[in-house]
């Protein structure tokens, strides 16, 4: 939907757009879907600022630094960014305003964030997401929550084909740092085993020369997603005691999200990473087959919000609003057009008429759009149809007191000469 | 709320701010209210980028130049700035995606804007509006419609004690170009009619050398406010052409928001002149008396689509949402505090029974929040209470199975003792 074409001057920057009403509704009934489901959990919306410091986004976000927008502020001299995530915000948020707050906190927020090299896949640099942070709770239970309330809310919205890859950061640390290898080392192979490239690890193993049993473990790596049997694989192997308290965490989370009866949408990858270094623990990512870029993503942060002076655990996703729809667009069948409202049309020199039948229309929470341009009935017709209207409403000659008031439906029907309560009854009833 | 005190390392860059859960679960019921009656009326929403490039937004918008957040764009080069306004945005946007559409088009929106000088009141930097925009219809009928929507989103809110200031461009422009004095006289006599300042005019007269007629009506200005009998009082000074047309213009303006029955929220003020020159027609802003900021603001802008080579006349209006809450603030009666939800405790040592009733309550629309940390029940209570819970449900050793289901009120009732049909009975009745 992104401008283009001839006039180059007036082309909107790279990576942001436009939504015109038809899918502007759409992310506003998406954001409501999720949003209900949310609230149904106890979460509550927080609004926090598009501008923040930069040196106070770094303290929690060092990652996210390169990829930021910054500027000048050009009257503190301070320097400026546009926020890339709201997890930064809410742990500073948090930890400076909520500190007197018994555990624990339960925050949602929706909003656009923003960055340069945006997603992987779809290049937008505004991006538009709803999200939830659970906050002062470091148990299993909170994290099979959240994966609980994402796989719901995004259930609310009809998607219904989508998996959640569930990973904890823990055990792909503990095997890493288990290895007796040189740090630059360790990077390749982190690099490998995210890519799943068992072969590229091969290849790596002869150069490496570790026992066999951390040999073996490397091997298996690019192997450990599937069910729930992933994580009995996963303790067969000679793994450090880190990676084996990640695997013991993991299995607590996934009994919380059995106890949701949520198992079918869940897929164990214990070979993921996310992006962001802030994760300590559970980490998940929601897809639909085909697609590339993630729907959602999360995991447990305990770090983070130590980073404004707040000790305290916490875990939480957020969900990309514009990818979800695009795998409702994939999946779900086109919603029928609904047609809704009706245009008020005066052919009556009385013009208080029409306006009190818009007002009546309204009252009952009906959209009624007066029809303000003069102009054959015929187009007016045609503006009705384009606007997804139910249909006309016309006053003749004799108005409302003649009860002159004639109902045209868009769809079929002949019209009908009705009076102003037979209208309104016909219509809110 | 913004955040301040000894670490000053984490504070908010001035003029921005966090909205906590009960501010922003306000803000968002305003959205929603203004929204509701935006729709009533056949206005359909749309959602722009935050990020524009500067020489666009500056075709539509060269007064706001000065005030914009500019920054270049570290991969084009090019300069880019955060909207400092909606209405350019629709400009751009109309001029380049809805050639095609039959006019009249409703668009309404809602998000930041930003800028460094803020308001001139209450200095925020990221403004938070909702408005709209009807775009294709130069008539009064329209200008009328647009300020008869700004009233009943505003009443739809709550507030019923403010005023909406209508002026016309065309009237002061008329009076000022029909004086024979320079350009820079020009602007002191319009500074001095923009902040009602009669003796500033008297003081300027003798300097001006003006025929007694243009004397007369110099004065006159800053008097010209109050109902619509200033119309008339007006159209007895000796204007030029542009000056009358402008008054009949407003008169039909008037006469459609009298169609409406919305007269008493209206005052005439001929001197107002808003801050924007793109305004070419009406203008208005909203009051409440005795708080120095406006609530709303708008008008028409018959040249600004033209800039981006699509010349259509259009009119509209942005609410203020802060703007708006502190003036209900200061009239509404404090709204009672709602109770809502229940926080489910687990006493048994069947987990199962807790997510089973908290699936129930949230299928039948209740929140449920389950307490996830281990701790005292009079802790639980202490945590339902400060989360504004309606009460707690727990589950004692015999479980569902047993009816052994616990509900208690944190507002009087003592605990009762239910089956789980009877608790989903009991709170979805």
């Amino acid at each position: 939907m992104q401008n283009s074409g001839p006039s180059s001057a007036i082309e909107l920057p790279v990576g942001v757009k436009d939504f015109l009403p038809k899918r502007a509704a759409r992310m506003k009934s998406l954001e409501d879907s999720l949003y209900h489901e949310f609230r149904l959990w106890g979460y509550k919306e927080i609004i926090t600022p598009a501008i923040e410091h930069l040196d106070v986004l770094a303290k929690g976000e060092p990652d996210l630094l390169e990829t930021m927008f910054k500027f000048e502020d050009r009257v503190s001299g301070r320097m400026l960014v546009l926020r890339p995530d709201f997890t930064a915000q809410i742990a500073r948020l948090v930890s400076t305003h909520l500190t007197e707050y018994p555990a624990p906190t339960r925050l949602s927020y929706s909003g656009s964030v923003f960055h340069y090299s945006g997603g992987k896949v779809n290049k937008q640099r505004e991006i538009y997401q709803a999200g939830l942070e659970l906050i002062g709770i470091s148990n299993a239970e909170a994290d099979g929550e959240v994966i609980a309330v994402a796989i719901g809310s995004i259930l609310n919205t009809g998607l219904e084909d989508f998996k959640i890859d569930i990973g904890q950061v823990g055990f792909f640390r503990g095997v890493i740092e288990g290895l007796d290898i040189s740090d630059s080392m360790k990077k390749y192979v982190e690099d490998a085993i995210a890519r799943k490239d068992r072969s590229g690890i091969e290849n790596l193993l002869p150069s490496l020369h570790l026992k066999g049993s951390d040999e073996e473990a490397l091997l298996a790596m690019p192997t450990m997603f599937g069910g729930r049997d992933v994580l009995d694989r996963a303790h067969n192997l000679s793994v450090n005691k880190k990676a084996k308290t990640a695997l013991d965490n993991l299995s607590d989370v996934l009994d919380t999200i059995e106890l949701y009866g949520l198992m079918d949408y869940i897929t164990v990858d214990l070979g993921e990473i996310r992006r962001l270094n802030y994760y300590s623990g559970v980490i998940f990512e929601g897809f639909v087959s085909g697609m590339g870029e993630e729907i959602c993503g999360g995991g447990r942060y305990d770090n983070l919000l130590n980073s404004y002076g707040h000790n305290m655990p916490a875990t939480g996703f957020a969900i990309n609003l514009e990818s979800l729809m695009k795998a409702i667009d994939g999946q779900c069948e086109k919603e029928e057009l609904i047609r809704d409202g009706f245009l008020i049309v005066n052919r009556n020199s009385r013009r208080n008429d029409a306006s009190m039948i818009c007002k009546e229309l309204r009252a009952v929470g009906v959209s009624a759009v007066m029809e303000i341009e003069e102009r054959d009935i015929s187009e007016s017709f045609a503006f009705a149809g384009r606007e997804n209207l139910q249909g006309i409403i016309t006053i003749e000659n004799g108005g409302i007191g003649k009860d002159e008031i004639y109902l045209h439906y868009v769809d079929g029907e002949d019209k009908q000469k009705l009076s102003m309560r037979d209208l309104i009854k016909k219509i809110s009833g």
